[in-house]
């Protein structure tokens, strides 16, 4: 079979992460910062090098098409350069690098194909410097609003929209992604599912869905000497056993399921006086919208007055499962195992630009083993042979897409 | 019995709630401030017309005397005059006036007594503005370096040695209180103890030992899509399991023990991470040491590690049970009675300047009820009846030990 260079790979890796690169081997690539510009200069020029022709638009995407011998809808590729602080040097990247190695590979082999090939940049798909994440790929499908998205801003005060003015990457709104044949989006698992099950290539069948709750303890503020306990209503040793209560009850559902309480704070948060309010964020995610309904109706059969305390909730946002295509999907996964590598089916726990796009273009996903899982750190680490591996099933996943969606075109235009 | 003045008494605690006063009807009176320094000139106007003496010392501390017919060591009555941000018109300021109409009284009744009866305001007992509270109190009686409390600074970098030059309250070292017959301190309890027991007046036997513990538990730091729950280090459940056990064991010892966990910090408290790490304060108070060591002894049994996570714990402070003078205690026990006020004797639970003059003097202090328990808010309310009854609690104690220590002095004298 058909694979990719390896060391091609490596070098591409490594020259991506010489840009931004931080003290300890990681990166720092905020969207649209000076680094996030290098990097985009170094991927278009990358992509003439091979003959693609260059689009940006309204939002800063950029998207670099090969040709086809066909005027098809063409076949996306692509993920982010964007990094949060100190991030890793493969998260969003590698979804970037391993598509143009594709190409290069397409060009060793003197490979024409009959669909245009588009490899694509998704502006500020972390968030990390201008929230939400997944800015743009919201706005190419109608999940954001672009002019709030504009307005968004920076730790420094700066607008998204001033960024993108400043960037020299402001294109036209006609350029933006509109259809296409299939998107493949090849990302880090940011999980250790992959690596603890020794698994090579995870073949993402959707995004989950999730619900984030904001969960309010109101109590008394009092004097920590002088209040006997009797009179107290201390909001901390409430929300400690709805924690408790809470990571119980969410524990007897589905395995699968994940719930984390990440944010908590305290009022007044001084040691000597009794907390008067907690509030803490519970956060789920599960494919199956039934699991997520019965963390819902656990949440919801919160006491609402506990230890002369109340308690309130509030649903900050949902999300539902995205499945993504199955034709993609079931791709995926042969041609990985005509590889020889082993797979693992699964569903992103993370949110990632194909879960929007995936409502305009076919979509799927592939997903490399994280060391340790870890992801948005320094320490990030996906094994080169692992990228090598990825780029394999994702060179062998477009030449099978391609002949299987030319023989439905053909079919398409004969019955026409 | 002789009683003071009940009208008048209101109207200087009016007089003096002016002086900062805050839209809600609060002061705001941080020490050494402008709104400090103006109730120190009307305490010093109004001791001056009472034909009193005015010394200060080198830590700010205001003593007016009135002579007595003798050059005995002064009988001393005082508290402070500063206050929390948005704190009452009564916490402080009541334990300065009350001693203000207790002298105000002697002179209506041209009563005049052989020993020297000295008023005290002590220097930022709050620590409010300055860190530590009892600043002066604790450097008067070699708790605290004075070297250090120069360079306390507040939250505009204004340190406490410069703001001591700017007041103009800057006096002698010589004049710091060195010796005395008895001191008084009369303040609100700060508590709910007096009102739910429907006492008048708080008998204070000492103030409680207390520590102070902050312990830390370290997890792991994952994203919350993206790691399966079976593979977390969740560091916030563990805290929550250990603040829940806490409270359920400190809850079998003594009834009065108190204990408070009020500052909790959750890292890196994001809603989509996982918290690898939460700090929590345990503070705890009891009169009785062997309490505070069953306290300790739980602190210390917590487990090291468990959910793959690992617990450790440091003592921040700790101080000793002061108990007052005797003496003292059962005098004001005695007039209250007396007076045909009911009584409950307590330990404070709360700082006071009291507790450090222990040390070089007889002390013992008395307390008025709080509505609803409330102190350091603009919500802060003790009845002006209870003032009243407390100020006649405080001339009668002051005449009572008088002549209790007249007769011991005399009795000394005679031996000699």
């Amino acid at each position: 079979m058909k694979v990719c260079n390896a060391n091609r790979l490596r070098e591409t890796i490594e020259a991506f992460a010489e840009i931004g690169k931080t003290k300890n081997n990681g990166v720092t690539r905020l969207s649209l910062s000076k680094e996030d510009i290098e990097a985009r200069k170094y991927f278009i020029k990358c992509c003439e090098e091979l003959g693609m022709s260059i689009k940006i638009d309204d939002m800063a995407n950029i998207y670099a098409t090969l040709p086809g011998k066909k005027d098809l809808p063409p076949i996306l590729m692509g993920s982010h350069l964007d990094s949060v602080e100190k991030g890793g040097r493969f998260d969003g990247v590698l979804g970037v690098v391993t598509p143009l190695e594709v190409v290069r590979t397409l060009k060793d082999l003197n490979i024409e194909l009959e669909f245009p090939i588009t490899l694509v940049n998704f502006t500020n798909e972390e968030g990390a410097r201008f929230d939400p994440a997944m800015m743009s790929s919201g706005v190419l499908t109608g999940k954001f609003d672009k002019e709030k998205m504009l307005k968004s801003t920076d730790k420094n005060g700066i607008t998204f929209g001033e960024a993108l003015e400043n960037s020299g990457f402001k294109g036209d709104e006609q350029n933006r992604l509109k259809e296409g044949t299939a998107f493949i989006e090849l990302h880090i698992e940011q999980g250790p599912v992959l690596e603890s099950e020794q698994k090579e290539i995870g073949v993402v069948e959707g995004v989950v869905g999730m619900v984030c709750y904001e969960i309010t303890v109101k109590g008394e503020s009092n004097h920590a000497g002088t209040f006997p306990m009797k009179h107290r209503k201390d909001a901390l040793f409430l929300a400690a056993d709805l924690i408790t209560h809470l990571k119980q009850e969410l524990g007897k559902l589905d395995e699968e399921l994940v719930y984390t309480m990440g944010r908590v704070n305290v009022h007044p948060n001084i040691h000597t006086v009794v907390p008067n309010l907690v509030k803490f964020t519970l956060e789920s995610r599960h494919k199956d919208p039934n699991v997520i309904k019965q963390v819902e109706t656990i949440i919801h059969s919160l006491p609402t007055e506990s230890n002369g305390c109340t308690v309130s909730f509030e649903k900050l946002w949902g999300r539902d499962t995205v499945p993504f295509d199955e034709t993609i999907v079931n791709t995926i996964e042969s041609v990985s195992k005509s590889l020889g590598y082993s797979t693992r089916r699964m569903y992103s726990g993370a949110g990632h630009d194909a879960q929007f796009i995936a409502s305009i273009v076919p979509t799927a996903m592939i997903f490399v083993p994280s060391v340790g899982g870890r992801s948005h750190c320094e320490e990030e680490l996906t094994y080169y042979e692992d990228c090598y591996k990825g780029a394999n099933v994702l060179l062998q996943t477009l030449l099978s897409l391609h002949d299987h969606y030319l023989s439905k075109y053909s079919s398409a235009s004969k019955n026409q």
